[in-house]
């Protein structure tokens, strides 16, 4: 069993939950279950969840949060509800302007953060070194890195490139005195290719290009299958080789890494994928013990204020001629 | 052979050109080279293309369909050079505001197009649109289709997605009367699933999702290529599926659909990928060829006029309450 300390509050129906809990046995004494009324539904709108609000599963998981009865708050939900309740309740933290949501994105040399994928639309150039703060400390956290390398997402590597929100980021994460190794800005590729531990990017531009990375890699699988389905010898060859295409199906397995996380809040709240199984929720699971016991939001806190300490410098840098 | 009634006006180094020129007898009385004494780096700097501007290959080679001596310009150079000049020399068209380089796409279902993908760093509503209607101009003239269907990328489907510009764009395209069937809003993962024949979005994100597909495509296809060399069972796999994946290959092959596509200028200049080779230079010599076939420009011209007709009232339907 993993995580043999780790006790879980469990919001919902409990018509429902009661008789599936009694069916594990091991899971006897660890979790609580706590009466929710009400469920946020995927297709809600904006006005109907803040009817339903206070009485949801949702509302009551991010409330044990910021109650302090849980450190963590857990859902597979309307991440737009989500994050709106989370917002409300948990509030951004005093030196952050706007939380994002991290994701893990599997690359040629293992795993790297990239954020914001979808907590905003935009982000100016204050905002990207918030994401930068975030996300150094994510990657300190959930991938054990002492000195995460870091990325700025853009159309060239060149400095003149891009718009004023990513060169003025870039400015300052220069002089910042992070616990980070910057490398500047990173394109689209690199993201995949592994060229650093930790990508940063606007919420809309980090959010197409997550869904757009999915889309590129079931292609590819797609014409695969197609390719080895369509001749006799294309069908003996996948006999052969279906353990390295197993293999391969788990490499790319997006259960394994499932799990996006808001930060910026005073608290923790991580998002699973709709769609996952057991095992992709029990990877979200995974990470969201990892960023408690990693204390995440210390860590972005400290780095934060010693960051706002140089800040005089870096204006002074950033507004002179 | 491919296109036996189209000439070359070859632009460049005359002792390097006309000994390689000699060797093809097929290309004979086809091909006229025009000695030009300087050429564009890919590591220029911006002031050192103006400096040697007029003289370079490059310059010259727009120049000629400048000066009508040519219908289409292609050049595998580094592609802010041949931005600028083509700027400089053809001019945007009177009814466009900002060019854009449109690409084609590999997806689920065929090849769609997807635009801009780095002529620009930002693009508001009207420009937006403006790459609409290039961007279906563009379908019928290389995808041969007569109604495209056309989507603005954006971070989720509903109406209420998104920043003000795509959100303006879609209000304005619904009632365009365009000779497309506009489908909304599309997210990443529509490219490469073929959802739409035409993806409209600005130059950033359009230039960060091309390049991170490309990513995404590299990185499966490295784990595929690890699984079946890391097993004996896995290699005899991929012996007998060696025809299947030799079809992957040649599906995923970045030289069948290589060409970036400058529009919106008074005249096309085709941009083909630097690292490409012969067989990828004949696709984008392929693309340029029908650019000119199907007439693009004046479909562009006709297009815009039909929307600017319409514009008071769809001003009226943007603005009012």
């Amino acid at each position: 069993m993993r995580h043999p300390s780790v006790k879980f509050l469990l919001h919902g129906d409990e018509a429902e939950l009661n008789p599936l809990l009694a069916k594990r046995k091991k899971l006897a004494g660890r979790v609580e279950v706590r009466h929710a009324p009400e469920r946020v539904r995927m297709e809600d709108k904006p006005s109907q969840i803040v009817r339903r609000g206070r009485n949801t599963s949702m509302w009551r998981a991010i409330e044990s949060v910021s109650k302090k009865e849980a450190d963590v708050a857990l859902s597979a939900g309307n991440t737009g509800a989500l994050m709106a309740m989370a917002l409300l309740q948990l509030r951004p933290l005093d030196s952050i302007d706007r939380p994002a949501i991290a994701a893990l994105w599997p690359t040629m040399r293992g795993q790297s953060v990239v954020l914001d994928v979808g907590a905003n639309i935009s982000a100016d150039a204050e905002q990207l070194v918030d994401f930068a703060v975030m996300g150094q400390a994510f990657a300190r956290a959930v991938l054990g890195l002492e000195k995460p390398t870091l990325g700025i997402l853009n159309v060239g590597e060149e400095d003149v490139k891009g718009n004023e929100s990513v060169r003025g980021a870039a400015q300052i994460l220069r002089t910042a005195g992070l616990p980070i190794e910057f490398q500047g800005f990173v394109e689209g590729d690199d993201i995949s290719g592994g060229t650093v531990d930790v990508v940063v990017t606007d919420g809309f531009t980090g959010n197409v290009a997550l869904k757009t990375a999915e889309g590129a890699a079931k292609l590819v699988i797609g014409y695969l299958r197609g390719a080895l389905t369509r001749s006799l010898l294309g069908k003996i060859g996948a006999v052969f080789a279906s353990g390295a295409l197993a293999a391969l199906r788990r490499k790319l397995d997006p259960r394994a890494s499932n799990g996006g996380v808001f930060l910026g809040l005073n608290g923790i709240v991580v998002k699973s994928h709709g769609g996952t199984d057991a095992l992709g929720f029990a990877s979200a699971v995974d990470m969201a013990i990892d960023m408690v016991k990693a204390d995440v939001i210390s860590k972005i806190v400290a780095d934060r204020a010693n960051l706002a300490l140089r800040a005089p410098a870096v204006a002074s840098g950033v507004g002179g001629s």
